[in-house]
């Protein structure tokens, strides 16, 4: 049973929040985007959607550059603090929600599960934001979190929206390769 | 720790898969499609990347509208179905699921626990896919699956890849909305 309801209800959750990396010229940002997709397999692009009062929105428009970095449940903190923070306000959002850039890839952080280093390839405008979509030149990822099949093995930051987090569970449905695959001959 | 690998782990999981609907001339079509998000507050626009190749593709473009619909895990059968499954191959994809569009919304699904209605405003080619834009028309819930703050209260369908599937837990984590909020003064 489904009822109506206004467009207020509107801003798609349950769904994990990325961390979004920027820097140019020495200044450096992150914040928490919840509107984040992959867009092409080939060539490799993902797309997020930045406002354009953002901080992180000038870098990135500058340096033609962006990280999208996936923390864990634990990490939610840093992630309602990416959301929050400002570097208009002379945050350095970094060191104030505990973020480690690795030394070799700025853009990737040390506690992401995943992390995709993006050339920017376009700036689509869609409403009250931008649409970037950057091409992944890297892709990194925390092995201990990562079954042998490269499935996630670890605990999901899922945003329900306010303010308020859950996590992944461990238990999976799998489903056969041949389920309603359709019968030959 | 993050290790480095290829271009070939690529495609962001874990997350949710939606149903796309889409109707054109009494040919009606669903699938399921990994790759979406919302793009704008006002106007409320959402974006779903849909292969060229799909049937569903054609629907929508010929169509102008499509509905996006997500079903909690104990429908994780379906969104597996709904991505294997082709109306190319003439299956009803409907019926083979158990999906039952609401008879006054037909683009929106009984099983679902949130759906929008949209009026595609753009079609933006983005790789090997085209992001089609769409207006959020309408938005139906599922009372029994939110709470009084409409925040999700249901278990969701989280999708890992390989045909494996988790659901969200029930504990929450929450933040105070002064968390991090710079001092005044």
């Amino acid at each position: 049973m489904l009822s109506e309801t206004s467009a207020d209800f509107f801003g798609y959750y349950p769904g994990t929040v990325a961390l979004v990396t920027a820097i140019y010229q020495g200044q450096r940002n992150v914040m928490a985007a919840g509107w984040h997709t992959a867009l092409s397999s080939e060539p490799p692009l993902y797309g997020v959607a930045i406002g354009r009062e953002r901080a992180t929105y000038g870098l990135i428009a500058a340096s033609g550059e962006f990280g999208v970095n996936f923390v864990p449940a634990k990490q939610a903190r840093a992630i309602q603090g990416g959301g929050v923070l400002s570097l208009h306000d002379g945050a350095d959002k970094f060191a104030a929600l505990g973020l480690t850039p690795l030394p070799e890839q700025p853009l990737a952080l040390r506690e992401a599960y995943l992390a995709y280093h993006c050339r920017l390839t376009a700036t689509l405008p869609v409403g009250d934001h931008d649409l970037f979509v950057g091409q992944v030149q890297r892709t990194h990822f925390d092995p201990a979190q990562y079954d042998e099949r490269r499935l996630f093995v670890g605990q999901a930051a899922i945003y329900l929206g306010r303010s308020e987090y859950v996590t992944s569970g461990a238990a999976r449905q799998s489903f056969p390769p041949q389920l309603y695959r359709p019968e030959e001959g």
